[in-house]
């Protein structure tokens, strides 16, 4: 695959995700890639994702967070390893812990912007920090700590 | 209204949340009450809320903590007035911080046992302890800040 969008390169049998797995035919199919150094993702709200009338839910903000986040920590991590996703072995990460800070209602309508930087990376963990804008504004503010997938999820071992 | 379920009492206006409202056709329509001094939701995730396949993405799982929290705040609030959900003026918390510990990976499947627990109590912010289990099991820990909605978001003055 020459994709750059991280998810796309996400082994077939860890690519269920709500959120961002591109086998999941119901999910948010979020796609990140690097700007950079820079992870960014855009998505658009549905209507019906709401939280008061106008402005998006708290649950959808977290889960694009979250998203991204493992993204990145994917990205990151095969880049440390001066080589490209694609490339074996697939390194996915899943969310130890998430933050989310809510500076301001998040308006309903337009396309959200997440942007992804590393703060800390080590070979088995690495913690991302995540804005998250919507018509160039600062929404909410995200921190998700990511961990290397342990094979007893169901990853195939390198 | 009799019911017990806090999001029941939620004024019209703003009862359209994805994750609790009873307005939103297309919601998770969360609903939590009292046992005792613990609030309780319960929820059983769709086959598609996958993240690895065999596990609740991590989304959804912030997403039931949150409105969870914030319903808890909501009802927390009126019993510190000495008076039940349903009597005026309504209050209604919104978000402003979430954080997620995922201690182990939900399994999907079993019905998931949320369990609010209030830390902190203030009449405009109001702290809330979640615990998220399946099968009896803790995967995941949460807290959220939740402060009174500004009037500014579309809530009623009381």
């Amino acid at each position: 695959m020459t994709s750059d969008v991280f998810q796309d390169h996400y082994p077939d049998d860890v690519s269920h995700c709500y959120g961002c797995g591109r086998l999941n035919a119901e999910g948010h199919h979020l796609k990140s890639y690097w700007e950079g150094d820079e992870s960014v993702a855009r998505f658009t709200p549905r209507p019906y994702h709401t939280a008061i009338p106008g402005y998006v839910y708290g649950g959808l903000i977290a889960s694009l967070i979250d998203c991204h986040g493992t993204g990145t920590a994917a990205a990151a991590a095969h880049r440390a390893e001066g080589r490209s996703m694609g490339t074996e072995p697939p390194l996915r990460f899943v969310t130890a812990s998430l933050k989310v800070d809510y500076l301001r209602p998040t308006p309903l309508g337009p396309e959200l912007e997440l942007r992804g930087e590393v703060l800390e990376q080590k070979a088995r963990k690495i913690v991302v920090a995540i804005t998250l804008s919507a018509a160039g504004k600062l929404c909410a503010r995200g921190e998700v700590v990511a961990v290397l997938m342990p094979e007893s999820m169901g990853m195939r071992s390198g």
